[in-house]
């Protein structure tokens, strides 16, 4: 297995593109990161594009806008996951020695299906039943709340940080700041959960060049390491389960560690997949950021904010960036390539070294078999 | 890169199932492929799942219907070249190392769209404007009679051959044999394409169990060893190209014999992408079977018939077994393990040591960026 690193990387501002295609919401971002990396097309070894509901050939069709045609293109869906999958799968052929150069995106155009929460599988028997999104992460943060104390309080400044790290971002969809009050006078969604706690629904595209450690040569510039991978699918249990633990996170996380070597404590920022506020409480605990019930504690010091302890979602999160599902993962990257090489301006954490992105979900039956995929990196 | 065998493979048989789920469809062929095999389920490091239209965590909601969970599970697309890419990703992550023991799925549930010509992407220029792939493959077929003097006969014999291979093949949707005169009444499609050499729509699923080569000894049985995997997508070309020739088909296996050290001469047998009777004599010529111009005279010769020179889609290929998109690449791969075992009975092609998998479309712009993925396989 070689070495990789990222090399390149660009994304379009996140928002609502009714009137553009699939391909002319991706290419812009596909551009922009060949540009940054500076590979020509001729190098391209091959293209993974990770989309949920982008329709068939997405990534084809978005390549050939730009005239890449004729190179191996694989596409990958995995729920809100499917670009974070896309890079690993992109990143094991570069490793294996498959390919030298490889392109990534993400992209979705959420418009298409007229806005509202994403349309699931309706064969799924929780979804056909009414456990959509937004009930499902309701239904997790009342535990919550009743279970460790949490309040209303807690549950907005998560979308305050968020909001208070997006403003700062030209690529995130909602820019303008919030505060508590907002949040908790925002339209109620499923309670506890208001608008303000939920990501907002878009469309986007996010694109990653990746380089095998032996060809950087070539290109120049300083590479963003890939130091850790991992990818895993929800364990289906019977009986009562803990709503309060993300399980798979739980798993996964604790997987990666022990594989990379790396911990909780050497990581300098995360960007952790908030497509509601809960879920990003959650995932504090998940991730070994503080211990069992301690998110609120987290969040009330802020920990968390750019300036804290270790700064999560400094690009504003889902709940600012938006997210349209399958550009979502490849967007988490960019975050933490741009972090790592120090080019944030106000929303910059000081000296990050290593960074994090968490990707998971899963459309359908959330509790049992959604997927999540966590990656390192490293400058 | 370590080498790969596979050691478990089934399938259900195609044909229209609306009543049941993606999930019901697909679990009987992983079970068999896990019980032909020997593997049992805690040992399977991950899941590959190709499919065009299934839906968001295909993959993930067949698993979890046979308790299997917990594992990095992966969706792919890429057309009717899903699960043939599904293959190939898989393939890769065993060679390199990452997994030990790799189950690949192709599923897909036509019916759930009514029938007929499949779902096309809309915003794609050529579909928009009618070039659905009957009518792409009719102006195929057009242009090869008036270049080569391919006649209707020649063009009938396929589907001729197809069923006279697919009523010994229990999985095979179309089982009644048919004759020159019966393809040649059948009702017009596409000029001068008729039902008869459209394949069937429908539903089905296909699964394979793949082990690397220094983990075999764990489940007894002898492999049927990967020995070539290839994919590319399409060749954008401006002005006049030449309707007659597959580009893709043709570079992926001039790409693929270099890289195998196999040429067409040491195939056995093959599994083509024979989803319109024009198609499957244009590959004859691509893959290297013939020389250009030549297959209708191979047709007619019978060289492509079981007992013949190079048997073509022994299984029946998709004319008779059907084409539920995603599921075909893996049920091909499934074919080619059951003959090289010498399992196949009536259609059993004597004594084969090397089969290939030839897979290809994209349901978009047929000319220019289609996918293309062609294994090899040896016992």
């Amino acid at each position: 297995m070689r070495e990789v690193g990222i090399i390149g990387a660009g994304m379009v501002p996140f928002g609502k593109y009714p009137q553009r295609t699939l391909a002319e919401i991706a290419w812009p971002a596909v551009k922009a990161a060949l540009e940054d990396a500076n590979v020509p097309k001729r190098d391209i070894g091959a293209a993974y594009c990770g989309t949920a509901l982008g329709g068939m050939m997405s990534g084809q069709r978005i390549l050939k806008t730009l005239g890449i045609t004729g190179l191996p293109i694989v596409n990958i869906e995995n729920a809100c996951s499917s670009s974070s999958t896309a890079f690993r799968e992109a990143w094991i052929s570069v490793a294996a020695g498959i390919y030298d150069v490889v392109l990534v995106i993400g992209v979705e155009k959420l418009t298409k299906f007229g806005g509202g929460t994403l349309p699931l599988e309706k064969e799924d028997f929780e979804v056909a039943h009414g456990l959509v999104m937004p009930a499902l992460y309701a239904m997790r943060a009342q535990r919550y709340m009743h279970e460790y104390g949490l309040t209303e309080n807690h549950l907005a400044k998560v979308s305050v940080k968020a909001r208070a790290h997006g403003q700062y971002n030209p690529d995130a969809q909602m820019r303008e700041t919030t505060t508590v009050e907002a949040v908790k006078s925002s339209r109620l969604v499923a309670d506890p959960l208001r608008l303000f706690h939920c990501c907002p629904s878009g469309d986007g595209a996010a694109a990653v060049v990746i380089c095998a450690a032996d060809k950087l040569a070539h290109y120049g510039g300083v590479p963003i390491r890939v130091i850790g991978s991992e990818i895993n699918s929800g364990k289906y249990m019977t009986g009562f389960r803990d709503m309060t633990s993300p399980e798979i996170t739980l798993r996964g996380a604790a997987q990666l560690y022990e594989e990379s070597g790396i911990g909780p404590s050497d990581i300098d920022l995360a960007e952790v997949h908030d497509a509601f506020s809960i879920a990003e409480l959650l995932y504090y605990e998940a991730l070994g950021f503080c211990n069992k019930g301690e998110a609120g504690r987290m969040i009330d010091q802020e920990e968390t904010f750019v300036g804290g302890k270790i700064p999560v979602n400094p690009s504003g999160g889902l709940l600012s960036k938006g997210h349209p599902i399958g550009a979502t993962g490849v967007a988490q990257i960019v975050e933490v390539v741009r972090q790592l090489r120090g080019h944030c301006g106000s929303r910059q954490v000081e000296g990050a070294k290593v960074g994090m992105t968490h990707c998971t979900g899963g459309g359908i039956s959330g509790f049992d078999h959604g997927v999540c995929s966590i990656h390192l990196f490293a400058r």
